[in-house]
């Protein structure tokens, strides 16, 4: 075994968030959950969400037996995969469903305590629910980082293949972490989108009762959605990139230095990645004890506040890149320092332009509000116009961050020669391991926001009066924009990485290539066999060109898949938010006295109702992500496959980006007039900006945050499968 | 001059198209035009349509005027361009122009003798409104084709270099003919939207006064907007993609041919197209003539009526490719032809995917409207949801389609040898000219539509009783069906065309690279001179591979582009539909006596609003069009220009489907409604689908079919740039 001492940094970090997601834990447990009403919602929402989580495993587990049997029978039967994958495929799957199951449990904990910390005071509030926001963050993290060391050990023990066999076998355990969080994105989207959509078209809009009304029987099914989507969905898609980063950047660098003339220095880029999270987990516990607040604090204080922590673990994560690399005595550190610092930025611009785009103190979302007054219509085609214009500086952010942390991580040698070019994908690689550094405490803020929006629901029906709903409301705005920028943080990072994995994708083709012993020709037309081959070889021997008609198909299958995937999900929430409505509308008919409030509304058959739908409609669009990419590898070949990848990330992460803004802009630009504008709450305007916000919903909670995991999921599955593509060549 | 005589086919078909055209005109001016009412109302309709044309044409001219210079600039300063290519591209703009101009003239005196012939039969108002639209049809075959022959005659003379060079020069007057369209296509379409759109909100949607009513101001805006874009603009569009098609294959003839060791060969591979496009317009005018009806026709004849002409004449060509190809002795023309029926096949499929996802006789529209009970929010949701799903078919068929022509144009041939690959592209090219041929007819019933529709609103301002507007609104309906299949068909062949013009995109970059003296090294790495190397050798050395981050960042901005072209085409019709919903409303509100009938509007303010919108508003997204892929090429190169075309194509082809779908889908669910069910006219699902209905205008007639020209303009830009980029290299 051969393990340099710095790699023990990672099992450190990796306990160390998980220790303090521990002791947060416990913390917030020692609050007071409040009044028998606030304890019994919470229980409501609590066992709502645990009976889902329980039903999702359960499909998970069958869909996961399936696909273990298939990787055993290719590594065990046709000799076509690396045996240990079937065994790194379930720890992925694994630990990213445990994360998920903390992250929620602590969140279905800690919303009446919010609320009842905010019958305090607002910082009492912002305390616990950022805490236990921070709980889904550091064991994301630190699972992550577990399970990655501890593959990292195993392998060094016993694959002596070296590092490249050692890097490419853990990326697929990503494959696992990609096939959980597809379940838990897609049917947790659907979940939650069905109870509001729901809940606000027969509550708002038909019979006028405000948010979180008690008297409205899906309430309790919006607040479990809530868990089951924005906690424990948007937690397994960031453990999913996070893996994935550090992991095809550890394939990318054992690739591009294999040839190193300096002893270790293979090594070395392999577990640069690694060290960069490793650091990054501290510093964003350093951040998130700098999220504190005096005693009345304002909005403004309090976004301040949360703002504070992750600026400055961001800060001090580009800081501590160039020491990291330095002192670990990479060739050329500054540069790939520079790489991780493209990475950073550009996680920084998406957030901004984010937040331009969906927050209603900017002209766009004001100008969505203000096509209220012309009706619904006029605000549905300004928030599709707003959403796809939104899509320029995202996309021109992530081409610049490519081209620079490409060129950083070369020396600006863009001749493509086989070594500039392995240098320069490793240098794209880590610029997304940059982004994701911090993710600890990005998380965080992410997790945050669905607590403190349960909090409010609470509130709201343990009438806590005024005074708590309106600070429960603050800490709700302040989720909404921290929801807006993490959403951009996701799909930038999840492009990034997914951009990485389409490079080692070339890695696995290689070393199934070698498994299989097949020659090939290489530029110059010599017979070589694979492991001899660099990228230039395989792109010329595969002809992965823009003139090869399976190229080209392969492009146009990729965007296609996007537009698929969304529809699909769309469809779920349509069809499961009617539903809905029909069983809201039956329950006002049938129960009498339910909309005086005199006679309790029926919760568990709306749970129910969603439960089920998500259960039923997650699995058509979920095998359809896994299904395309095999059959797209049988049919059409690498190119095929390749063209796939790059016309489903090019088209899905602008899709991507389109939905989730449109559909926050759609929800701010509701908040706006509900804010006295245009007319102010039960106006015209008012009603028309309702249904932007209710069409915006799965926009932004369901179809695009989908799009992230399938975008991901499509290159794991060809790089999973790439021993089965070789094999029709 | 060594042209071969069958050649001269291609002029008289020319004639031929436009002698015929020039009849159809005749035939109808002789109709009566009606009542003093219809006059007056045709006439309103008539100046409002030509003054718009004019303005539009003002600003088309101004563009012109620039961009030629900067192409006599490049020809005859940098020498970086044919020189030619100016004139070209002045008479591609000037054409196109002018079929557009003839095409509304003829629409605009058209629908007052729809409708009167209407007032006697359902036949004899099928008769004018598609003996009219054929006009358009038979005018842009015409021009096109007389274009075409004009400058192969007139190259043949004075271009010495052959027919490489004569070909790639002629493909630039595509450029013209793309600009006409782009301007013609956007200005058209928001003109058309925005006042369909500020007509629907007030008059249907607030007022609750029926559709075409003359009370409502904006009335005759609409109906000058259903000239302007929908005969105008989509004639632009698809004369674009039809002289593009011809001329990229003739371009990828020469090219693939000219190795060939048979004398006469490369110059049969050229005039092929050219052929085929002749025989189409034969074809056609048979067609148009099967299209007759029996006295006391019912709907369903008159649907069987139109697709027997269209039918008939595309199984006719099918049949007459494999005799041209054959007569012509081109090498494999069995396979040749096949290819071409892979390209007429695909259309049809599309067109019957496209019916099946947008008529309300199928499933999906069905259910769009059954989510009207539950709002206008689901009814929105379920459209998006349904318009993404309907993006499959289209896409794979597109796909089967380009791998089938390619391989069977090389027998094949899958080893991606220079060989190969040439022919291989050159059958993409000769399918999508298959799909075009019969142009003549299918764009007859295109441009039948909006004739009937505006028949329909002169018989409703004129008070022509019960009956006629029944007749009018069963050729109205007729219309719906195929506008819906036209643009898939539209759609479905602008891809086609855009991947000819992909592939002769190199072509251009060749000659470009001849003229600048630049030695570049061919695959095996030795030096060579431009004019001697392959397409391998061009993807070799420009590093064309899905691992380049040029080629990555490309398809990335190509993606965007689509969307952000979209984008600002939704805002501009909303913008401009608030403009004209405030002004409908204040009329409405200060006119004393306007919805008792009393008073007349005031149309001409209307006119004005939605003329002044276009013009103002299609300037900016026009010019981003152009200007993308040229500054995509001098920043990122050769390789970066070919992932923005791959890019833009592929997720914009998704787009406009996913656009036109949803569109039509929704305008078919209202429909559904409006015959009766679930609640029938005025029911709170009509209500909730009228907003469907709004949100679709733009969709299906601004947006999605502007996208068309976007894929096939950028392929454009980049071709007549090529000069430019390799300067730059």
């Amino acid at each position: 075994m051969n393990i340099p001492s710095a790699f023990w940094l990672v099992p450190v970090a990796s306990v160390a968030a998980l220790g303090m997601a521990w002791f947060f834990f416990r913390q917030m447990m020692q609050e007071d959950e409040g009044t028998p009403r606030m304890k019994e919602i919470a229980l409501y929402v609590r066992h709502g969400a645990m009976a889902y989580l329980k039903q999702q495993y359960k499909v998970v587990g069958i869909v996961f037996v399936v696909l273990c049997a298939l990787f055993a029978f290719m590594a065990y039967g046709l000799g076509a995969q690396n045996p240990w994958v079937p065994f790194a495929f379930l720890t992925g799957g694994f630990f990213s469903g445990l994360a998920g199951f903390f992250g929620m449990k602590t969140a279905t904990y800690a919303s009446a305590r919010t609320a009842n910390a905010a019958r305090k005071s607002l910082d009492g509030g912002l305390k616990v629910a950022f805490r236990s926001g921070a709980v889904m963050g550091l064991t994301v993290v630190g699972l992550g980082l577990l399970d990655i060391a501890l593959w990292f050990v195993i392998l060094n023990i016993f694959d002596t293949d070296g590092l490249i066999s050692i890097t490419t076998t853990m990326l697929t355990f990503g494959m696992g972490a990609s096939t959980q969080a597809l379940f838990a994105r897609v049917g947790g989207g659907i979940y939650t989108k069905a109870a509001d959509v729901g809940a606000d078209i027969v509550g708002k809009v038909e019979a006028d009762i405000p948010e979180d009304d008690p008297r409205n029987p899906a309430t309790i099914a919006d607040n479990v959605g809530d868990n089951v989507g924005d906690v424990a969905g948007m937690g397994a898609d960031l453990y999913e990139s996070y893996c994935g980063s550090v992991l095809s950047t550890a394939a990318l660098g054992a690739s591009a230095f294999a040839a190193s003339s300096i002893d270790g220095m293979q090594q070395k880029a392999v577990i640069a990645p690694m060290l960069i999270a490793a650091v990054g987990v501290f510093l964003s516990l350093f951040g998130i004890f700098l999220v504190r607040t005096k005693e009345g604090a304002t909005m403004k204080d309090l976004l301040h506040s949360l703002s504070l922590g992750t600026n400055v673990s961001a800060v001090l994560i580009a800081i501590a890149t160039f020491g990291i690399l330095y002192l670990l005595g990479i060739d050329n550190w500054l540069g790939l320092s520079c790489s991780v610092i493209s990475g950073l930025a550009a996680g920084v611009i998406i957030g901004q332009a984010t937040e331009y785009y969906t927050s209603h103190s900017y002209k766009p979302t004001q100008k969505i509000s203000e096509a209220g007054l012309t009706g619904s219509a006029t605000v549905i085609i300004k928030g599709i116009g707003t959403g796809m214009i939104s899509t320029c500086i995202p996309v021109v952010t992530i081409g610049v961050a490519i081209m620079l942390s490409y060129a950083f991580a070369n020396g600006f040698d863009l001749s493509m020669s086989a070594e500039s070019l392995s240098h320069g994908l490793y240098g794209i690689g880590i610029a997304a391991v940059g982004m994701l550094s911090t993710l600890g405490i990005t998380l965080a803020t992410d997790a945050y926001g669905p607590i403190a929006d349960n909090a409010g629901g609470n509130a709201e029906m343990s009438e806590l009066g005024e005074e708590v709903r309106h600070r429960t409301d603050a800490l709700d705005a302040l989720g909404n924009t921290t929801a807006a920028t993490g959403k951009g943080f996701a799909i930038g990072s999840a492009a990034l990485t997914a951009l990485a994995l389409l490079a080692s994708y070339i890695e696995e083709i290689k070393i199934a290539m070698e498994r299989a012993n097949v020659m090939m020709s290489n530029v110059k037309g010599e017979l070589i066999s694979a492991s001899q081959a660099t990228i230039p070889d395989f792109m010329n021997y595969f002809q992965v060109n823009l003139m090869n008609p399976k190229v080209l198909v392969g492009a146009f299958i990729g965007a296609m898949a996007s537009f698929l995937f969304c529809g699909l999900t769309m469809e779920a929430v349509g069809r499961a938010a009617q539903k809905m409505v029909e069983e809201v509308r039956r329950q006002f008919r049938e129960i009498a006295g339910i909309l005086e409030g005199k006679a309790t509304p029926d919760y568990g058959s709306c749970v129910e109702i969603s439960t089920r739908a998500a259960q039923h409609e997650m699995i058509f669009p979920s095998l359809l992500a896994i299904i395309i990419p095999i059959v797209v590898g049988m049919v059409l070949g690498v190119a095929g496959v390749l063209g796939l990848l790059v016309g489903g990330l090019s088209c899905g992460f602008t899709l991507a980006v389109f939905m989730a803004n449109a559909g926050g802009a759609w929800d701010n630009a509701k908040k706006m007039v509900e804010e006295g504008n245009f007319g102010g709450k039960g106006s015209f305007a008012h009603k028309a900006t309702i249904v932007g916000d209710t069409v915006g919903d799965p926009f932004k909670d369901t179809s695009g945050p989908s799009l992230n995991i399938l975008i991901k999921l499509m290159s794991m599955v060809s790089i999973v499968m790439a021993g089965l593509t070789v094999l029709f060549i």
